[in-house]
């Protein structure tokens, strides 16, 4: 496997989250009223139902990431500056832009720790989430 | 509902996860090699089943945070300083500290936001995890 050099930006595509598994993902991990059901999430905040602050992440993580760079990783060290700065709603399509900031050679134990920027946009290309996830992977 | 005050600390008791929950959390979210299979586990870094980083957190958030408090949650904001400091095994008892390190009012719109820092222990008493969850609350 190639890991990627400090710098690198990758695009990830485009996803979007249905109300069924918004629903899903909330019952089994972040189970608040205004993620669950449509007439409490009306009368919330954001006026429709929402998607738990971590599923659009979740989702690129588990179904692209991983399948891509999964089988390299040591072990997970640190998640920076999770903002979640605007809502993400029902079918909703959401682009994932990876940004390598920073990349640590450890030669003597044949590892690296990667930085990987994740940052999720809205059609309109304004920042909808952002999160660093630092991870140990093993040189290939 | 009380919201805490800054400075507060709170002992949100010891749980564990079982090999299976392991498996299932990482299954459903992280299904990285080391989190699902035994024989892989014991061949890499931390020398058995080790459970996926966000899963100890998820568990004391669901069953203990949420029900206490998630009915005056208006949004989630940041996750900052996700530490994964050492390994969670299978069936080991973790202790959750809440420290509330800061509390900003709005009373202009009845709310305010709370820093929660979630602390993450081990039996004897180091530390295993630690995340800052910041979320805008509405006020009671």
């Amino acid at each position: 496997m190639q890991l990627p050099k400090a710098g690198t930006e990758l695009d990830l595509g485009v996803r979007s989250l249905s109300r069924d598994a918004i629903r899903d993902f909330a019952r089994a991990y972040d189970p608040l009223e205004f993620h669950l059901d449509e007439s409490t999430a009306k009368r919330h905040m954001f006026k429709d139902l929402v998607a738990s602050g971590p599923h659009i992440f979740n989702l690129f993580y588990k179904e692209v990431w991983v399948p891509r760079f999964g089988a390299s990783v040591l072990c997970g060290l640190a998640l920076d500056n999770w903002k979640f700065l605007r809502p993400v709603y029902p079918d909703q399509p959401i682009r994932c832009r990876l940004v390598i900031s920073e990349v640590i050679e450890h030669p003597e134990k044949k590892s690296r720790s990667i930085r990987w920027n994740f940052n999720f946009e809205q059609a309109d290309g304004s920042l909808v989430q952002h999160l660093e996830m630092l991870v140990l992977h093993r040189d290939s």
